[in-house]
């Protein structure tokens, strides 16, 4: 290539731009198949889809991204948003063709089988039916996470977390993760025997008509910064949230006879809705203007959901919204009882069911056998006693079958490894920034309970969703809280919410 | 490219496989944007689709694909789906690079600001104000037609109509159009007087909820062999078919007064939808495998509608299912009452609101000016006068105003000349195509009126929707009724329903 240095930047600004722009595309494709398409049209679809996405990885890979990245360096100010978006360009680059092109064919091929098989195995409850196919995404995530390694000089699992949440080692996370090991089995029992000592929580009771919630979800969504006119609320087997940063979609299931669940997931895909939309409008289809990983993203839903929702605060401000549009009365319609629900612990099988308190314990277990499988460590054969084996570890209850076990999850059947950490991550991080704000908006207490949440809305603006990309998680941390993530700030918060200390 | 020749033509097949899912996803795109899109979201979805189309032109007019024609006609059999496929595929790229990239941009940006003017202009009844941009407007669509003219050696207003209806040429169209013009005034005094002659129609008095409107409409669609397995039907400002062949969907917009024309909307769209599901899935993303060109379209459409479901047979199927879903009773809920409210002609100014009969004169008119204002015979600033005179010849009223006149339409000022004669082709084409299929199922009359619609969609999808684009328009109707396009056979089926005759 002949092109001038100051060009080859902006022809890798015009290429990034495309390249984002069909991200978008994709985004409402997806959101369409999981909300509205006709059952059907899901082989078109997944024509679409992959077309879109093969597209989008030749745009990427093709070698004169690579010329142009190793120039264009040049002229670029050191912390600027421009030098940061070509650390993301070129990380993306990197990733990219760090696999061959018949391996990540093999990955799809072999994680959709798997996924399938997976379907099956599980409502039968049966591990052995899965053995073959998972053994089979296994032995390929393992290529993969050679591939990665030798091309970006990391250990395997580092470069599988690599793709989830740029930066984070296995050396970051084994303190992080042991400090939960160590605390959390014995603060779930005071927890649960201090809960035990009072009143029960009541259920309201339903029946409560799905527009009703519906009605009640957007009046939250609203207080909390949600703009309408730049985003949906729909309904979808598995909630999400999709689209695009301008045009941010969520979704959430109804159940008539509880509304609770269901409310808190809509305000934890809102609070992943907020940062989509927060994103710096001016780097709009850049990498430095998307997202940063997983953590922070899941940061960001449960700040909403755990830190601001789960509150006393705001379940003050939202009780008489939900009682004036339910008809509520009675006991169950106290703050207290709502908060008692809200913050209840139990030790259970199904990580997606468990509380705030027993979530980590679900993720360490599955931290530990992925690692394991990888290593070749735990055979894949094995893995339904150390799941077990695990699980009355660390929670002190052991599953009564594999579909209450191993075969709960689609995470690994689908080739994601490395991608459970970033849950647990993002349940610190939520605690540390939540921590941070707090010191800074003196009054947010006050002010949830009383419905003005702009505050809080312009804090995560300013420290964490304009922020895009441009720092790694590690520096935004740093930048938004004084410090890198802090185990103890999320026990301390557990300890102040569960066990009653100050 | 030293590629070998079957190797050219399968590259060619992958290439326009490529095209045709990123316009299928373009029509995912566009369906959205008018359905369910947030208002906010407009500028990223304009982002999105521009580039998408980008994308598409730019896989089009790749100089290899240029080679690659030339050398991939041989061992292709003559007559084949192969060579009509490559027939198609030359026909698309030398039609998207006759024009130069920058009068494709100068027409895009022309029309897109004329639409803006036009609306206002059309509010404030001011012709005056849409002069200078739709002077524009002309004065890029004269120079397209003059590229097209000479890269494809064809008339100038032949190379407008090539766009929408590749084969047509004014020498086809101008008997055509002068039969219409000299019979159908005539035909409209006679059946206005008749009409008058008999009982005035009654309407069903509503309220007609949205909902029972929604349920009859899909039921009657379902009757027609609409599968809401691989298609829905939704609400937009514009009612259109969109999607794709294998995810149809078509829209309606509903008034809760009258359920009657919203109904025929969706009939007519269901036309449409038929048509795009049934063509040729052995050919899918394949330029044969694509609908023929809009007067085809329009005459599955005008089939569904007008020849059908306007007629006394489908009426005394429907109306029952009416009634039931209604709850209506009475004289208005009558077969008889049904037809005459179905089959009103009337003199009137909005071509979108004309019957079947008077609307050929609403495209004949605009045929007559757009040919004079691009030839430069009629000058932009009296097409006003122009257009009353001709309202004033063929329909023998005069609009008191340019709103109900010449600025009611979107068409010109959004660059589309040469697309106002593909209504009445498929009007005509319609006629004939439900003449040959009466030939052909004896039975038709008795079977719609009890409902057993399947024989003929069978006999659309058998000589109509499979056959693609395999044909040119042409041989498609002499293939399927015995002859080119008549006009005769449109006048004769007005003359049956509307005048009396046997």
């Amino acid at each position: 290539m002949s092109v001038s240095e100051n060009l080859d930047y902006a022809g890798l600004c015009a290429r990034f731009r495309r390249i984002g722009l069909i991200s978008d595309t994709l985004g409402v494709l997806d959101w369409d198949q999981a909300t509205v398409m006709p059952e059907g049209s899901a082989d078109g679809r997944g024509e679409q889809i992959a077309t879109l996405s093969l597209i989008r990885h030749e745009l990427l890979v093709d070698p004169s991204v690579g010329e142009a990245l190793e120039a264009a360096g040049e002229g670029l100010d050191e912390g600027s948003w421009d030098a940061a978006n070509l650390r993301e360009m070129s990380r993306l680059y990197h990733d990219a063709v760090a696999v061959p092109g018949d391996l990540v064919e093999a990955e799809a091929r072999a994680n959709a089988a798997c996924e399938i098989a997976w379907r099956a195995a599980r409502e039968n409850n049966d591990f052995a039916a899965l053995l073959p196919s998972l053994g089979e995404v296994i032995g390929i995530v393992r290529q993969i996470a050679a591939a990665k390694s030798e091309a970006m000089g990391l250990a395997p699992y580092d470069a599988l977390l690599e793709q989830y949440e740029a930066g984070t080692r296995v050396a970051d996370l084994e303190p992080l993760f042991e400090a939960l090991a160590r605390d959390l089995p014995g603060m779930v029992d005071e927890a649960i025997a201090r809960q035990d000592a009072g009143p029960a929580p009541i259920m309201p009771d339903g029946p409560f008509p799905v527009p009703a919630q519906r009605a009640l979800g957007r009046q939250l969504m609203q207080a909390l910064g949600f703009d309408f006119e730049r985003g949906r609320l729909d309904v979808s087997h598995h909630p999400f949230c999709g689209g695009a940063a301008d045009d941010v979609r969520i979704t959430t299931r109804y159940s008539e006879d509880d509304f609770t669940e269901s409310l808190m997931g809509v305000l934890h895909e809102t609070g992943h809705a907020l940062y989509e939309s927060g994103l710096p409008a001016d780097w709009r289809y850049q990498p430095v203007g998307h997202a940063l990983g997983m953590a922070i993203h899941e940061s960001q839903s449960l700040l909403v959901e755990m830190q601001v929702s789960r509150s006393r605060a705001f379940l003050t401000f939202a009780l008489p919204r939900m009682k004036a549009i339910f008809g509520g009365e009675g006991p169950a319609w106290e703050v207290d009882n709502l908060y008692r629900l809200y913050t209840r612990v139990e030790r259970s099988f199904i990580r997606v069911d468990a509380d705030e308190m027993t979530y980590p314990l679900h993720i360490v277990l599955r931290y530990r056998l992925e690692r394991a499988l990888l290593s070749g460590d735990l055979l894949l054969e094995d893995l339904p006693g150390a799941w077990n084996d695990g699980m009355r570890e660390l929670l002190g209850i052991v599953p009564p079958d594999d579909r209450l076990g191993c075969l709960q999850d689609v995470h690994w059947p689908s080739g994601a490894f490395g991608y459970f950490p970033t849950y647990t991550l993002g349940a610190m991080a939520a605690a540390q920034i939540y921590a941070a704000m707090r010191r800074a908006l003196p009054d947010l207490g006050a002010d949830v309970a009383t419905g003005r949440l702009a505050p809080m809305l312009d804090w995560l603006r300013t420290n964490i969703h304009a922020q895009g990309s441009k720092l790694s998680a590690r520096d935004l941390l740093i930048q938004a809280t004084g410090e890198p993530l802090n185990p103890e700030i999320f026990l301390a918060h557990l300890r102040t919410r569960y066990l009653g200390a100050e």
